[in-house]
């Protein structure tokens, strides 16, 4: 077999050199005759890899030191009410940023836990930009401002970091983590779901400045509490260990490639060769302007709809999987995280044009 | 390398021949070059994966059709607050019955959200044995009565099923669900953890009667209501694909072996096996009720507890790994799940017998 392009938005392409080491040593763990699944997380065997995980995700992030890293379960949904299950009290009020389909979710489940202001909307602009920042209308004594840094449907990123003063700034960054460098020192707490650039489906990631440990209110599930995971090194129960153990394989695969500056480099140039195919052409459309479009989602429309199933049928054929854009914006989206190759966007590109030329008579 | 025989409490050992399958197919699944984990869960190949799994589960439990089944996170510790979070109004009352450490933090948990009656203990008999329903003080009004089918870490299993009339039955079923045949109608909520008997740790099993669907209360997250995850089949956001598939394999193989009849009846003879050999020996001791004792963990101490060093040094030479007791408990636990043979069982008790004759002089 060859490993084909994998554009999927997540679950999405893992690094190869994860999968094989993965695979070689999935009966026979360390020479132990065991599964890496099959071990107890209490063991010393797994505190030493979930130790390394958190130290080689400390040293690519530059995490400091007044901050702790949760290896959660529930995906960024469950972040959604955790965050003002611990941040929030009774009463109070976050600001959020409406900058598309997932900062909307998280406004939604926050709503149910206290008052939401959504200071900046990009519902005017059809979700095709983010307001600067002179146009938020923040409020004084917000609990946090909570952000979605990458919107994995529409395509819209943060190319800067809010300044949200003494308040403590919350992201999502489900789909951009780990793409490019990032200063933690700015932020309050940092999600993610695993399932783009750390690994597999059902863990989530999070990191968080000490100080706001220990605010959850009464009725926030235990395992839910994020000073009862810190304290007990999200082991308070049985954590999700084989994909604890990938996200490790993945970080130290980032390390080997070289970190995040080197991410960053190869990412910038797989965007550049994405966006310059479609600006470049009539037969493919962005509508994102320019300074928020996403470096790992990529979503395009061709010109004549009708084409779309055309595209797609094609390009499984040249094996470039998971082009099809999300129900809610349909066309294309090409998701072009960390394991995705250049090689893999050229492919892409090759065939966007081959396309093209194909039904431009 | 040769497998080895493992006795851990959970994650656990799984079927070797489940993770040849997923060993064989991790980077090229259904011949389509990429792996399991890295497809859309939305996907129509993912979708046949998870439906063939419940499909299975179903068979396999004969799980009647006015029961969801739903594939969650967070294992049996988050269903220790989902379950009073999906039934428990404000201020109502549920009934608990307290047969150990993990029943107790099922209490502990519930007793956040309402009112916790624990309707018999087994305190009084140090947790070696199970009171009889006649002796449990029951209240009229429960929302629910609770009970944890087997104590994995006191090695005490309920051999009978309690009977609540019409108050819902429910049933944290985390180490002995799968073990043997089970009447399904008689609960109106079964819950499991996956590592022991199902898959990979990351995953938990929800059997529901869909009339205590649609009660969460207003504090419920969005992600741990029971009526949103069985609206959206398990997939309200991205669920842990990977474990779900394995769980999967796992009920294919259990299948394969003949189902639960034919698990219990290996499982009958595994834990007569090992508590043969404990109770004929003066050298080791477990202080379980014999009604009361579980076929799926079995705590047992040496009688000079300064050998167990020795003890565990030499089975883990001999390649029996995990027998190690809780830090709780002290001493010694063999869990006999699914996955693990009789020739394990076998294996071990030689070594017990080898170990006494070397110590009794």
């Amino acid at each position: 077999m060859s490993r084909v392009h994998n554009f999927s938005a997540g679950p999405a392409a893992l690094p190869t050199e994860v999968l094989q080491r993965a695979q070689a040593e999935l009966l026979d763990w360390q020479g132990r005759g065991i599964s890496v699944m099959e071990i107890s997380h209490r063991s010393k065997e797994f505190i030493a890899v979930a130790e390394q995980a958190e130290a080689d995700l400390r040293e690519l992030l530059a995490v400091p030191s007044h901050y702790r890293v949760l290896f959660l379960q529930g995906g960024a949904t469950q972040q959604f009410a955790q965050v003002p299950l611990n941040l929030l009290e009774d009463g109070g009020q976050a600001d959020y940023i409406d900058t598309g389909i997932w900062s909307r979710k998280a406004i939604n489940e926050a709503a149910r836990y206290g008052k939401v202001h959504v200071a900046a909307s990009s519902k005017a602009c059809d979700y095709h930009s983010i307001l600067k920042q002179n146009d938020w209308q923040l409020s004084k004594n917000a609990a946090y401002l909570h952000y979605c840094s990458n919107e994995t449907i529409g395509g819209l990123q943060f190319d800067w970091i809010p300044d949200s003063g003494e308040v403590p700034l919350v992201a999502d960054m489900s789909s951009d983590i780990l793409s490019r460098e990032l200063d933690v020192s700015r932020f309050g707490l940092i999600y993610a779901g695993a399932q783009k650039n750390i690994g597999p489906a059902g863990l989530a990631l999070v990191i968080i400045r000490e100080d706001l440990l220990g605010r959850a209110r009464h009725a926030c599930p235990t395992l839910l509490n994020y000073q009862i995971a810190a304290d007990n090194g999200s082991m308070y129960n049985t954590p999700p260990t084989f994909s604890w153990y990938l996200a490790g394989l993945v970080f130290d695969w980032l390390k080997q490639q070289g970190g995040l500056s080197a991410m960053q480099q190869r990412n910038h140039a797989k965007k550049d060769l994405l966006y310059q195919a479609i600006d470049n052409s009539a037969f493919y459309h962005n509508a994102v302007e320019s300074s928020a479009r996403s470096w790992m989602n990529v979503p395009f429309h061709l010109a004549d709809k009708r084409l779309d199933q055309a595209f797609l049928q094609g390009a499984e054929e040249r094996g470039l999987l998971g082009l099809k854009g999300h129900r809610a914006a349909g066309g294309m989206r090409a998701s072009l995280y960390n394991a995705v190759s250049l090689e893999a966007v050229q492919a892409l590109v090759d065939w966007m044009d081959e396309f093209e030329r194909g039904h431009s008579q």
